[in-house]
């Protein structure tokens, strides 16, 4: 029976991690180019901890562990019977697998608040785990890439996390645009035609306005409740055109008799004045439709879209206020985006911008002509190690042919002959892969020549 | 209520991160110069993979997750009632985190048995779960560092990584003894004293003869029920003395008898031939006493003590037949190496070997005086920021106290100040904190001197 791993989980070969490690290090680099310090968190977390921060869904895909020992002594025969087994769960499981990053950082943030120097910029590269129908790129265990502040309310945290959405996909070779909203504007949009209680439908209605058009949305608000006046009034939005400053200056018309609405506008305009400041390599959008995390943002909502694959949004996030509010600790405002690293793997490889990903392979394979001509070989594999050249020694005296072909399969560039003959006169045979050429030299010229092949 | 962690986990700060990275980082670079390549594997594997690898007591140890869904559907109210928490456990959970690395490098193996090149050198870094009753040191999440060649009977293998060891503990500046010894050995000198079936007690015994002397020893052979005849023939065995090759002449005397044990002393004389090719750093020692493994190792026995602090083992291994067999996958032999990362970071904490280790900190404040000025302190993060200075910008327009206190409290060595005055001149101050010297200057020229400061 051949073994496998549970559905929805992967394997990581060389080649996936070379590559994976490549975002995960240029996010990581970016992140600490702007001050972000990193912290991790234990894989289980309480499931105190856990529950009742996802709703009722997010709770039921939180992986939980069963308690060691005797898991059911706290529980009755007429519990056991009564097969409830969400209560029962809760009886038999204390602990539960990290369902995000936010709530660890939230609960870590409260539990260290006295060693924390505030504004707190902290970055968290770790997998999370959802129990998750698994789906074409949807896995059960995935990376998450994580910067947030906490304890500033300033505009410039926005800022600088887009500074850095827009330096990753830069690095990254990746063509971006990144989208804003304000969860703020919304709820003035929700405000003014008295329908504050059904901002999500509406939100929902207006993020299809590209794909069903003007009456398709209001047909759609008609269904979900909205009353014919509320739609007239919402119908000025939907006639928004221009630039960034027009479409804000249209939106204060409409939203003028809404506070929150106006502040709102006053914060992307502040946003909007800071990223003029600087040169941005991707596309900014004001995107009114922008209404992910609606349910715990608060300010700023920002979503990225890769221009050139249709892949959904591979890096999104915003401000959160009282992230920190459900362990006790009110007040602090937070602001974060998350990186997707595997939709972000799949768009680089979609797009071939991998090819060059070679960095841990092995350079040079030494023959093994057995023990009379190993200790030779042995010293060339500290010579050429001591300079960092990547060095194998095939392990065993095996045919040439067969040493050769494991060279060929692992692609290694370049194979050191050291036989009988070349042992005598203190010489190697160098024999290059790629254009099956041969030359022998003394060990020093072939460290020079290989450190020079090699730019090391 | 303040929020927690389940016991035996922990939180990790940015300080504790970065020296654990220094240590990973150490040991990766060191696989990799020697053609191990990473591989990954998920946290969770089928209760089936991991059950029966680790002993009755391992079994009891591995976390298990609970089914999702209505988990109690295949168990009846008599198994219920019945309380049989090891068997029901089996039917409630599938899926199990991750126990060590080993057992999964054998799952990886033959499950990708037709697309892995062998001999394959894999090396991985993954944290590992197990559910020990917490101590000092111990932990119930904890990370391991391993490196297998699978594929090879070479001893050249095992010359390597010896030679690894020895590199990596070198470049983190711990002195060290790496303790050899020979599973074969051991089972020579049983069977050469007809005692083959008690060849844990007899090396146990053994293992203690620095602490309790020859006598004590004797006594301890005795109330295990070895023989007189037997204790009286393992005599010459505790009067070897000399150097390597001295004790491998006397064991070779002893031995005589046992082919196993002629074969055990032959590979440590191979491994020694192979060592003594190449300069070592460490001290190796032969050790007949070491032990560790003895259900699973068939070959060579590795482990690694610091010289300086007392802590137990900090990185161990050997040789191991048939690892795959379990899998169905017969006759393929390996050798490996695991680094023990948290009692390395405990030796390098205790002789204070990580004083230099601050290469993500933030090495520039800008100070904030507001929306007039910021626009100027943004460009200037950019302009330091693109030569790869890591530059923070004060979030909020604070006194200028407070935010030169958080610069104190980061230990940010450089401050940037652009008031209104600097901003008019397009000039900045820079202030260096260790000396509290402040100096005018251009953003070129601020440019240029944080360059030279920073060695970049």
């Amino acid at each position: 029976m051949k073994p496998s791993i549970p559905k929805g989980t992967r394997d990581f070969s060389s080649d996936e991690i070379i590559k994976r490690e490549f975002i995960f290090d240029t996010i990581k680099e970016v992140f600490r180019l702007y001050g972000y310090q990193p912290i991790e968190t234990p894989a289980m977390e309480n499931l105190s901890t856990l529950l009742g921060k996802y709703g009722d869904e997010g709770d039921k895909l939180i992986f939980r562990i069963l308690n060691s020992g005797d898991y059911l002594s706290g529980v009755t025969d007429n519990e056991l019977l009564a097969r409830e087994t969400s209560g029962l769960s809760s009886k038999i499981c204390e602990r539960g697998l990290r369902y995000d990053l936010t709530v660890p950082f939230a609960r870590y943030v409260v539990q260290h608040r006295d060693e924390i120097i505030f504004p707190f910029k902290r970055y968290q590269i770790q997998p999370v785990w959802r129990a998750d129908r698994p789906q074409k790129g949807r896995y059960r265990e995935f990376y998450q890439c994580d910067a947030d502040v906490i304890g500033s309310d300033s505009l410039l945290n926005e800022y600088e996390l887009i500074k850095i959405i827009d330096k990753v996909f830069s690095r990254l070779n990746i063509s971006v645009i990144i989208k804003i909203n304000n969860r703020k504007v919304l709820s003035g949009i929700a405000e003014m035609i008295n329908e504050s209680a059904k901002i999500t439908e509406i939100t929902v209605a207006i993020d299809k306005l590209e794909k069903i058009g003007l009456e398709g949305v209001n047909e759609e608000l008609r269904n979900k409740g909205i009353s014919a006046g509320a739609i007239l009034r919402l119908q000025p939005l939907f006639k928004l055109k221009g630039d960034t400053y027009e479409k804000l200056s249209g939106l204060e018309k409409i939203l003028s008799g809404s506070t929150t609405g106006m502040k709102g506008i006053e914060e992307l305009r502040t946003l909007v004045y800071f990223i003029e400041s600087t040169a941005l390599r991707a596309d900014t959008e004001l995107d009114l439709t922008l209404a992910r995390g609606l349910n715990y943002y608060t300010g700023a909502i920002i979503e990225v879209k890769s221009k050139d694959v249709n892949i959904g949004s591979i890096c999104g996030g915003g401000r959160y206020d009282n992230l920190a509010g459900v362990f006790g600790m009110e007040g602090v405002s937070g602001v974060g985006v998350s990186f997707g690293a595997d939709r972000i793997y799949d768009v680089m490889n979609q797009l071939n911008l991998f090819s060059k990903q070679r960095r841990y392979l092995t350079q040079v394979l030494i023959l093994n002509f057995g023990n009379e001509e190993i200790r030779f070989a042995l010293k060339m594999q500290d010579l050429l190690g001591d300079s960092g050249i990547k060095t194998e020694i095939f392990p065993d005296a095996l045919k040439l042919k067969k040493q050769l072909s494991y060279a060929d399969a692992r692609q290694i560039p370049y194979i050191v002959i050291a036989g009988e003959e070349e042992v005598r006169y203190n010489q190697v045979t160098l024999k290059i892969m790629s254009t099956g050429e041969q030359r022998k030299m003394a060990p020093d010229d072939l460290l020079l020549f290989l450190k020079s092949e090699l730019n090391l």
